[in-house]
């Protein structure tokens, strides 16, 4: 990751950080046991590409800057809480998340389940509760609509749902990529979505590269997951390595082979690229951001 | 239950399955096993008494129709999603519910999670997205955060986790009240700020007198679900009687015995009738929704 990027990620988990601490005492969350999960799955580190992404997307787009906070909390409050539900023994049983226990063996699995609850709450307490710019107030169901259709029956949770499904059955590779645009891409073009949704300058032109960006950055971020998953080892990834092979999931890697998913990755990096060049904005951090993505090494 | 007030119950019903399907076709959710789940979990049957409420007392405050369905589907798939979590076997564990298999029983515990929480998200795009009345369009983020309040951690997700570190110990009546405020009394108080929200004519003393009649009968609420647990059976009941008891948990007829929990009752009953009383609404309908709240077998 390059130093510049790196000083963004800092920035960005800092801003998670700190606006959860403003909305706990701005909502008056008081301390409970069920706070010290929520705190523990959303505040445990994390790579924060959510966040990142929205805050560089919206940085570029001239959003406010405590609009990108706030929308940055609520987007990473839904993806900690599905962590929290996926790592269920009921779901993907995994014991171990960014190199620690996951939410249900640190508490236990009722606990986990109502922090995962929360934390879904907490996303939309925040986008219409908490202050934003004059401008971005005319936009706070626009926000929640976007981030709840990423979220639901219409994104993660399907995505999910299907994923359950096909895990010990062979599925066609269109199916595989409408499961991981669902599961995973879903929430990472929602937050190129409020990024741009936020911005007062953005037009049409600018909302269509955008999204022909974020649907290729979501599915290369899924396909260069399924490469780690066996190509690199359990400490890096902070979790079991090898674990979709052992669950008999369909992956990129299982049906188009390692290179062929190498290569199908150089072709969503080189679209999402693409892109960004056509974009009337400096997008230097947003490569950087695409860079990293395809370059990651957990 | 009162004829005027059953009708008012099917007419509720009804409403919250025709704005399902009109949710689900304009917001475009295919059929998939995870929608089976969630329409198994919101759909079948239930005695909708925060749609009633929402629904009796917008009326009365001259809401629109329209605006009062789109809310009253969104707080029933709070509460629905609530029953399919609280069921599962980490939590209380029941394979009954509503006289049918739960959600875990009928599909699995992976697809009851899920259901859960794509029923979670369906409340807040009901909100965000479904039609309103130009009035309420202004409205839709005061309703996101007053039912998103009530639903998480300042709710009911807080209440639940009070509730489970509660079992097997003696609380306080301070204590059990307060836990019950939030897990069954947010989400009831929530349906009246609802209406109270829709309302183009609700006045300041309107909504205070509301506050005091919702609290009243969110704690009668639950007073009655603690006496019925005790003298009801499980045919009437839909799930098993007795299992507070069973499962240690300390309720109002355990702090006050059966007398002094109808007692109870009496006094929260007589408060919320006082509240009405006071209100320049013709509050008929809301008289027989609290007498029929008292007196209810299930």
């Amino acid at each position: 990751m390059s130093k510049v990027l790196k000083a963004l990620q800092t920035e960005a988990n800092d801003a998670i950080q700190s606006t959860f601490i403003s909305l706990t005492k701005r909502l008056n969350y008081t301390s409970s046991p069920l706070l010290d999960a929520v705190e523990y799955a959303l505040l445990s580190g994390g790579k924060r590409m959510r966040p990142l992404l929205l805050s560089i997307t919206g940085t570029m787009l001239s959003a406010n800057k405590q609009d990108i906070n706030v929308a940055s909390l609520a987007i990473e409050c839904i993806h900690s809480y599905s962590l929290v539900h996926d790592d269920l023994p009921a779901m993907d049983n995994d014991d171990l998340r960014r190199g620690k226990p996951t939410c249900h063996i640190k508490y236990d699995e009722a606990t986990a389940i109502l922090a995962g609850d929360a934390l879904q709450s907490s996303a939309f307490e925040c986008l219409s509760s908490m202050p934003l710019s004059e401008y971005a107030q005319t936009k706070r169901h626009e926000l929640i609509a976007i981030l709840a259709k990423a979220s639901g029956m219409r994104g993660m949770c399907q995505g999910q749902s299907l994923d359950l499904l096909a895990t010990g059955e062979t599925i066609s590779l269109d199916d595989l990529i409408k499961l991981h645009q669902l599961k995973t891409g879903a929430l990472i073009e929602s937050a190129v979505s409020m990024a741009t949704c936020l911005s007062p300058t953005a037009n049409e032109d600018t909302r269509k590269l955008l999204s022909v960006y974020s649907k290729a950055i979501g599915l290369a971020f899924q396909i260069q997951d399924d490469i780690l998953d066996l190509t690199s080892d359990t400490a890096t990834l902070g979790k079991p390595q090898g674990s979709d092979l052992i669950n008999g999931k369909s992956t990129f890697v299982t049906h188009l082979g390692l290179q062929g998913a190498k290569d199908a990755l150089t072709v969503q990096y080189e679209e999402a690229l693409h892109a960004l060049e056509q974009l009337p904005y400096n997008t230097e951090q947003l490569k950087l951001f695409t860079q990293y993505m395809v370059a990651r090494t957990h």
